[in-house]
Parts: C-alpha cells; structure tokens; sequence
C-alpha cells in the first residue's frame, strides 16, 4: 500500500478547489452533511441521551446523527433514535431546519413521541434518560443546536405555529447560547 | 499517475460498505446530497429555466442545485438563481422538504420573489422565461420534484398554511406524475 496523498485543486470545468489524488486524480466531492435528528416527547417529559463518543463526550444531546445514502430523512431520524436510545418513535412534523455553515452542515429536527416507554443507551450513549421540562440540563447540552431544538420545541408546545424554526437571529452554531465558543473538533 | 481503483468495503468500525481505494486505503465517503432551489414569483408569474445540461437537457424546471460547502441553504437557493437566471431573488420561506432517497437526495424549496424583473440564461440555462400559472409547460417539466413544487406554491399561493410540503403520498421521486420512470442519470 501506498500513502494517502491529496493536494487541493480546481478540477478542469469546476469552479472551486477540490481534494485531488496526488497518485490517481480521484477527485473527493466533500459536500455538505445533512443530520437528521429528533427531539422525542413522553408525555411530559423529554427524551435525552448522554454522550458516549468525541466530540463532546459525556455531554446531553438529543438523538441525531448523519442521514446515510438512500434513507429518507424520516427514517434517518427514527433510526438514530433506536441506535442511541433504543427508542421507538412516531414522528409527528417537522420541528426545525438549521444550518452550521462552518462545518457544512443542514439539520432537520423533527417533533416525536415515543411509541413504547422502555428506553435504554445504544453504544454511542452513556446514558438515556427522560427529562420533566424543569430538569433539562441547560449548563451540559452537547451543541448549540440541541440548546435550540428544546427551546423551540417548549414553543411548539406552548402553541406556536407549526412552522419549522431555522436558526436563532444571528446565531450560526459556532457558539454555545452562554457565548462560549466551539473548537470544530467539538462539533 | 496510476490509476484509480477502488473496492466497496466495511471499514473496520464502520458498519457500511464504503468505497475505499486499492491503492493507500482512503475511504470516500459518500453522503446524502443537499439540493436547495427556489420556486420565484414576479407579480402572479413564475420564473423557469430551460436546461443547457445534462440531465434532461431542454426540459424546464425552476432555480435548484447542489449546496456549496460552508454555504447556508438560503445563501445556496440565492445562488443558483443567480447562476441559472442571472436573477436576484429574496426567500420568503420554506415551501417544501423533499426527498429522493433512490439517489440520496434531500431538496430544500423555498418560496420567493424577483427583486427586479429582468432575468437572463446564466452558462446552465437555454432559455429563462417568466410563466403565468396557465401557460406553465406540465409536460415538460425536468423531474418530479419540479412537479411537486409548482403545485405546492399553487396551493401556498391558494392559502395554505404556510407549513413546508413533503412528498406527494407515495411519491418518492422516481416517476413523473404521469407514471413515467426517470432513469438513473436523468434525475
């Protein structure tokens, strides 16, 4: 075998640099990641897994992750329930489409309810648990979008309009809602 | 340069066959793909574009392309209506959601109007047309999604609330309404 090797260049035709093969000129098309994800009801309570993984490890976030080829987004965000939380969900609408352009990123957050009460942690959780709204650890959310999805899904809850939310006015994801700023290898 | 050779395998730690290379054992991830595009009104007129590309050279479909790495979706619907129209464009909202999960496409339609009227075939167009909803070209429509979204904005135009449309029930983008199939490399 020999070493990977790639330098960035601008293939005849395209118009923006891309990574090139020094050895074959494979052209890598990186494009943006969608994330698909949910934030999950149980009556009252909300549906939350603790990190097992980098980045941000130990930290709570809502189950989510990359949409793979030939999934619809529905059955990507019911598949990461199940993998992280073994959690079977019915998806009622969608609740939100961010972006985090500095790491090319569009996530679709939708609205579910768990089907069957029994929970439990997948290999990328420490932990699941079921949070009353009063209890949300605030201070240990693993991204600025997790911050955002559970404050928009109280809002729905409250009664506002199904309209999915976008980002917060001015907010591109690079930080934490407290100001604190993300290192990418966080994100 | 020797050439390219790559082997659908699993990764170790991976649970998916991916294309990795014979050669230095890079793996080429392949995501799902963001499309973002734009239904756009210039008083009760809608702006169209003949394509001068492949696929489906000569047929008409609205504003859309691949989201640009680091770009949001909105700055990206801006784009290719300015790429494909010479048109500056303001979103009003999101229209529609789609998915096309036999190519692993995900598109993002929003709603918006031409902040000024005079538009013009960017390098991917043959012809750019503003179209009153009668005279739209049904039959000549490049892809089912197009479809959908002209009929989406008929209905938000009607008075739908403005909640983001998905895929016609049971549609999943690989007929055109008429029940003709698309092949592969005309979508």
């Amino acid at each position: 075998m020999i070493e990977p090797s790639f330098s960035l260049r601008t293939p005849q035709g395209d118009e923006r640099p891309r990574r090139v093969c020094d050895h074959c000129g494979f052209v890598a098309y990186d494009n943006p990641k969608i994330v698909v994800g949910a934030v999950v009801r149980h009556a009252s309570r909300i549906l939350l897994c603790r990190r097992a993984i980098a980045p941000r490890r130990g930290f709570w976030t809502i189950p989510a992750g990359y949409l793979e080829l030939e999934e619809t987004p529905e059955a990507g965000a019911r598949r990461e329930a199940r993998e992280e939380a073994n959690a079977a969900i019915r998806l009622e609408r969608l609740l939100a489409v961010y972006s985090v352009p500095r790491i090319s990123q569009v996530q679709l957050i939708y609205r579910a309810v768990l089907e069957h009460p029994a929970v439990s942690p997948g290999i990328e959780s420490l932990e699941v648990r079921l949070f009353e709204p009063g209890e949300i650890p605030w201070d240990e959310l693993a991204f600025p979008s997790v911050h955002w999805a559970l404050r928009h899904e109280a809002e729905a809850e409250a009664g506002a309009p199904p309209v999915p939310f976008g980002n917060p006015d001015g907010q591109s994801g690079d930080r934490m809602p407290d100001g604190r700023a993300l290192e990418r290898e966080e994100m």
